[in-house]
């Protein structure tokens, strides 16, 4: 059996409150600039995945856009490095294989080398920030944990084929950055997360070579294996059959209905993605956020732009329900509901 | 102020206890086989790093050897993988890139495909399993999460410089998997987890190539890029300098002290770094475990694969207050204490 959402309130456990946010862009690039390059036919983007333009590193990397975004972040929130416990980094794509990115990110920061702090990698890819929130709110007690940093610094770009324009055109660049805080005042609340890998779906997203199943040492570098590969017509069949119920299971475990959520915020995942929770049920562009058209699809952190976006935008609200959802490779599905 | 040790146990609260463990360990190979191979001197390795065999992976990948430790670990606590909420990856290597270490786990466990369970990666390097058992301690409520599998599955063979002896001779492959659960009963606890990362040694261990930093497009293989590099006099020095103030902290702040531990089992960095534990305090060979002669540095596999060993040979009982300790890339020093 479920909690209730109320007596998670009563009960003042997970008094998980995000205590700010900030993101880093690196340049965007319009669809037609991309279509231009690669004989794509003009228009196709924004027909195919619905992106008209999305941002793209040229100097930047994971460390640089984390480092940038996180200080944005603690700005925002009026706080500095010294006040935060952990960093987490929630993402799929790195810098190095070794060290873990948010070490790195730590090490990019103005005075990162001043500050000792557990640094810790979690990643499921694309819901790899709902994840670290969970986590998070886990973590969180107010006395060892009392503010930890979420970190989604994510690089698409380099892992395209250039060949394959429904994936070339879809992906983007980007970072962003919450901090997190256990706060006995306020009336936030994290009431659950639920992640399901259903590997029916392994091969469905997949970056064949660069690990030790086609090691670099054993396979030289071809686009073909060494880029991102998408099954989508697989993906959005196996999304399409699976969220239903998944989404029934989340809210019915905590006794809530559909209606008592103020904010859908959904994977940017690709345009026939977003189209499964637009028909799924009846929301409104005021509760349905949505960057895909300026962003495109930013791994994992695409869920926390746009989470970032819509707080400074004033569409998120405090005392807000918001409900972050998302698919990722594996193939998983993701959920997280908090009061903002 | 920290919380006592006797006060966590009164409290009841982080009643995580090891239900059941189990390793893979590809083929044995020598130290002499690799001197010969390579023209290293004889006698370097066990010289040098105290190695004199390691496992080596031939046909294994990191999936492969962690479906078989996990399904070892079910076997050992007598369970299966319907009973599992949860498949932790903790470690450094992959086989792909996307999607994650534990997705792939699932996907190759036999009847991996019929159970949809969450699927989550941690990275702290070496020391991922115990920032892993952190977080699952943190996780597990008995309620949504009863039982949670942390896999160490690590392939550090590929990643060797072939032209630097002093890795080359020193690292390991292999997996171990432990399935922890909330248990009312028995007087396991959890008490704590720390870690520290000190970003002055963000370079003193890394593999340039192979990420956003040095993408394999645009870099192609060469065996200095894409190997792992170890600065190992700065780390040991590093290392030297901040042990005892970091084990202090963490002993003080849960009130107890060296001599309340039964069991040390550090990662088996190498032989330099295990003779830091063994200079710090007054440890017999009963209570510092160690099997880096027969398993060189397995990345994250070291500290699970040894306590794994321990407890199936006797040398760890029921009730033992359990010390795991160890560093890694970042720089990064770690710890978790708790009662087997």
């Amino acid at each position: 059996m479920g909690l209730k959402k109320e007596e998670l309130e009563m009960k003042q456990i997970n008094k998980t409150r995000i205590l700010g946010s900030g993101i880093y862009l690196p340049q965007s690039i319009s669809s037609n600039e991309i279509e231009t390059k690669h004989n794509i036919p003009i228009g196709f983007s924004e027909k195919f995945s619905g992106v008209k333009s999305r941002h793209q590193v040229t100097f930047e990397t994971n460390g640089y856009m984390g480092a940038r975004a996180l200080e944005n972040a603690l700005k925002n929130a009026a706080l500095t490095l010294e006040d935060i416990d952990v960093i987490i980094s929630a993402g799929a794509s790195f810098d190095y294989i070794i060290p873990n990115v948010s070490s790195v990110i730590l090490s990019e920061m103005d005075n990162g080398h001043s500050f000792n702090k557990t640094t810790l990698d979690i990643n499921t890819t694309c819901l790899s920030f709902l994840s670290a929130f969970e986590v998070a709110s886990k973590m969180l007690d107010g006395e060892q944990y009392k503010r930890i940093a979420i970190v989604s610094s994510e690089i698409a770009s380099k892992g395209l084929n250039p060949n394959r324009p429904e994936t070339l055109t879809l992906f983007g660049d980007g970072a962003a950055a919450f901090i997190i805080g256990h706060e006995e005042v306020g009336n936030s609340v994290f009431y659950k997360g639920s992640f399901q890998t259903y590997t029916k779906g392994i091969d469905y997203t997949i970056i064949k070579g660069g690990g030790n199943k086609y090691h670099f040492k054993d396979y030289p570098y071809d686009s073909n294996l060494y880029s991102f590969e998408m099954d989508g017509l697989n993906l959005l069949k196996l999304a399409k059959k699976l969220l239903p119920g998944f989404i029934d299971t989340f809210l019915t475990e905590l006794q809530i209905k559909v209606n008592d959520i103020d904010i859908v915020v959904p994977h940017q995942a690709s345009k026939a993605g977003l189209s499964i929770f637009k028909n799924l049920y009846a929301l409104n562009e005021n509760q349905l956020m949505d960057n895909l058209e300026t962003h495109g699809n930013c791994i994992a952190a695409s869920i926390p732009i746009l989470l970032h976006e819509s707080i400074i935008s004033g569409k998120i609200k405090r005392g807000d329900i918001c409900f972050l959802i998302g698919t990722s490779a594996g193939f998983s599905i993701g959920a997280i509901l908090f009061k903002y």
